[in-house]
């Protein structure tokens, strides 16, 4: 039987509830360019296969996916949706005062957008915390992969990138075109690096304008790393860490 | 090759953009209880079936889903979400921005809920229409069914009645329980039906207090209509008519 | 004695409000053009008759009209003038609030208006109903007369039609000026009706844009319907039967 | 012929609008007590009394009075209801853009609720010059009487008292139960006076709480001041004054 | 030890509290023109030094200043910052929420930016009141000097003039250069003045229009009144008086 | 002459921006609780001193500061005021429009409240920057620190900890108690860290509840981290490292 909300019954919605300890996951991604090689969706089927995995492995309850992020900047390439942030914002605080009225009240964000999302998801979580008294978490995949990354010699986190690339590849093969991939090394920017695991001095993040999207736009269908060197292999253990970091979250909220 | 935006590369969304002759279609539904014998995601389920076959018919765009909708009563039975009204209007109005922004500017709403999102469907329709320059139609089953229901013999338009139920069962088989439906019959209120179909003198429609929708909750697990006369034949029918005026719309809209 | 509450004393106001069990009506309209034979004041000035009458005949407060409603097509001829619907929403719920604690928790707006304004009407209402436990009702003379309307053999709803014109011809002859009238005869559109007593499939109503206001604007002084038919007699008739559907929606209120 | 906008077809509108001279005037009161001898509409009333004579005297459009305002002491008491002045400011924003849409761009808010109003009118009067490119006056009759009031011996602005009594004496007679008023003289509060013809240090006017009011309420009625002293010929010429004073600012207007 | 509150640790700023009797200070002004003889930051500066002065004669808690106002109009001359009212009012509620919250729930709020501030402030205030229930005072110098300006001969209230000038000159005599003072004395415009102190019939106040705005930039830069008449002397006996009135408020707070 | 904004006159302030190549830095702190021995106004004397050094150095304008910041855990001790995140973005957001409309195109927001206020600033930087067509840098001391950190020898980034200590007392040793700290040593959290420095897979930042930041204020006063080892010297070398680093932000917006 599915793990996903949407296709239980309230009956067995009412069961799955009691089962998950109280938590419950929201995979949480956009629809954005993603170069030549990646579809759209990436970043919502990255949520999506990470958040069904540990609830398989958990019981914690899994909602639909919320499949629009803010991405302002990508809107230089077609396929883009953007939302503007107060409204993510204010439409996942309804869904988990909605979990809450459930007894849902530990919640973890999946954030598959990496970055640009963790804003309006930090304003949002502090705001049901304190308004709802839950408990809210946001995994996100560059943040929980810093370990991993490294082991597996995976260059800097860009976009479209050996990384994402390598996941889709290992989850989603058939939604990968690799050979259509353009690479765009990262170059150091003084003082200025979007990546969660640089070591060095930076300005703090703060999402692209449209006119400097199209630079990357223009050099590699939007990308910026190095995809043509992903393989599944390294996806696959890249997302079993994920999927054993995000089990540990529901776990720690469940015996809490 | 599927015809969701969210699994094509923007190379593949531009194409599809070319082929759609600006036509958009966005299926909204809602998580919210449908009785002992249908899933809470119904409504989005049905919104996203008729979308996607107008859409591979007509080559009409598809984004992928909202799942989401407002379901404030509803909350009196578990793995109900509700969203304000306010909050999914803004939404949907980020995504036909988008939309529009990529030469998309006939959109189409298919509203899964019927009835309860209609109103702030209007109201975004309203907004986007006169300040992105674009035309916004609104697609709702129960208004887009009254000739078919009539000569398929349905009872009127409730909640997990009949009709959806027969929807259900051709389009989604496995996660329909009839064996567990339980009939409420509707009853008449002087000067008051929710449904669209009827002919005499009524108050508009207001969705219920969590207080009245107890009331069904408790009599029939939240169903109101007789679901037990539900057949997959008569929901196939049903289905194709639905398609059929939606793929109506959508060639009406690119010819214009 | 007046029933309106604006003539009363703070201490009038109180025994109004003992005998009214509860009940309050608030009559809300709209200044927008409506040809060349009706004032632009006519919505609100059909709420006021209705109220009115009823108010008298049950004893419900009944206060100052909302002479303002949403009409952002109508702008395209002078006169019109057209509030936010998130504004009127606002302001309905604050009347609503401030009657609610006086102690008047069962409230009826009318809407002289037709259509648009039942929109805005429904959020408010079912905002109102779940934060300040009170009931809201709305009372539409378009939805209110399907039973009557088909008896007297009036034409379809449109826009200062036959209908609206026999009702202000039987309330207030001297603001008419059947003389000046111009037919614009309701032709049908495919898929597309926005007469509540319409029994075919239709997209769901949005109010018309600019553009598209300017037709009818031109052909026909703004009308849409054949008001050269219209009489006062079937106006009085059309008037009466509102009025005791108003009086008994009031009644089963101070009953309920 | 009535000088109200809502009396007008929109042929008629266009016809005052073009001898107007671009001005209208829009009168805003409020419904809140007024004890024991006043009605709750006192405060539109008197805005629509000044309105219409200077419209008459001058050709500006006259608007459908606001007649609902920002009184959240005055809740103390039956029969008042209050509007948040956010609100009450946005719906005056867009009744005065609406009327520069149709070449009305000298709008004078008449403020029959004195004091309170004026906040958030202040606000609106900016928002709308800045915005829409328009010019805005805000005619308040306690601020545009400080010369006559001196003249005829009034005493201190309050509530209910001598000045707004004798107006209503000579303008609605038959809404005022002089035999039920009681007097509460004012006394002098160290550093705080609420009349703008105070000449002594004062801090800046803020609303009274409910619990503030309630002391009014219960000494009076609602009433500060001495209403006992009121009489009609007094009222007549304080309303000559008035009227005189608006016809100056719409002439002004109109000339420049 | 200073009286404000930044420099404290948290354990001095409990004890300042229980010192206070509840009572706090919040010093608003303004980052505007202000012709040539005066810095951008008068109106805070004088905010500052008012409650400075009383809060070490009482004891009451002085907050940080807000640097910021409202001057829409003086954006006409660089150096000018302007923010929106709805802003500077939602910003200071929230400061008056977090001091009550600490048990300082008598606020009084220094406006030294004169009239414009006013606005926003009253809004703030009444809401405070309601919702926190908390008493805040609004202090404003032009209101609060009614008596000493005319004791000590100055003109008329209007911007960078021989009063606002005569105070910075006593207090921050560095930031003054007397010697760049161009008079632009206040004529007297029918029915309007924005002087408190005016005596006669007059509009209310709205700030002027960007393009008004420039005609006082061109003539004198950005003054109104004789600058040219001040003197630290006069300057310091206003000071004074100012201190003493909010010295006399701040008691009568304590003692409430 | 200084180069605070507050204290130039618009002719001073016009020079200054022609002279600052467009570049205007902005200090943003909190008024919060920094334990026994730091003032609650630390982070803004944090900022105001590393923008005052650099627009020394550089001409860049300097704007007075925001002294208000989001502090929601920290109201558990007194002293702390806490603005919501919303508002600060919009009090921001009119700075930097103030800014822009006088030819300060390029800004920096300098962020002494580290961490917390990062969230508020990225969504005003970005609407800053796509709507008003302006550069805006976050610029954080945590973030741009991370070097000189490890090379001082610091323990990780907590709250008032060694780090902050040494800076407060090298810049302004008057307001530092260090007699008074207590240590609160930083443990380990699995999967959790605040220090944008951490190198290990992490949850993202939320601010801590009420109820959690009751810990750290009855176990150390409010401390996390290890202030007894701070020392002036250190603190002056990392001051220099963070003015170093604003300078080089200022020069390449200078000559970009």
């Amino acid at each position: 039987m599915s793990v996903w909300l949407q296709t239980k019954s309230w009956e067995e919605a009412k069961e799955a509830i009691k089962q998950s300890k109280g938590v419950a996951i929201v995979p949480i991604g956009s629809v954005e360019q993603h170069s030549y090689h990646l579809p759209v969706g990436t970043d919502t089927y990255v949520a999506m296969t990470i958040g069904e995995e540990a609830a398989e492995k958990t019981g914690a309850v899994l909602t639909p996916p919320v499949w629009f992020g803010w991405s302002p900047h990508h809107m230089v390439l077609p396929g883009t949706l953007t939302i503007r942030p107060e409204v993510l914002s204010e439409l996942t605080y309804d869904i988990i005062k909605s979990l809450v009225a459930h007894g849902l009240n530990k919640i973890i964000l999946i954030n598959g957008h990496r970055i640009v999302n963790v804003v309006w998801m930090q304003l949002c979580a502090q705001k049901a915390q304190s308004e709802l008294g839950c408990t809210v978490k946001i995994f996100d995949p560059a943040y929980m992969s810093k370990d991993i990354v490294k082991k597996l010699g995976f260059g800097p986190v860009g976009h479209a990138e050996e990384i994402e690339t390598s996941h889709m590849m290992a989850r989603y093969p058939d939604l990968v075109h690799l050979e259509k991939a353009v690479d765009n090394p990262i170059k150091d920017t003084p003082l200025y690096s979007v990546d969660p695991t640089y070591e060095h001095d930076t300005l703090c993040y703060v999402p692209s304008t449209l006119e400097h999207a199209k630079a990357a736009a223009e050099k590699s269908g939007g990308c910026t790393g190095k995809p043509s060197k992903a393989d599944a292999e390294r996806g696959q253990i890249y997302h079993d860490h994920l999927v054993e970091n995000l089990v540990k979250v529901v776990k720690d909220l469940q015996n809490s």
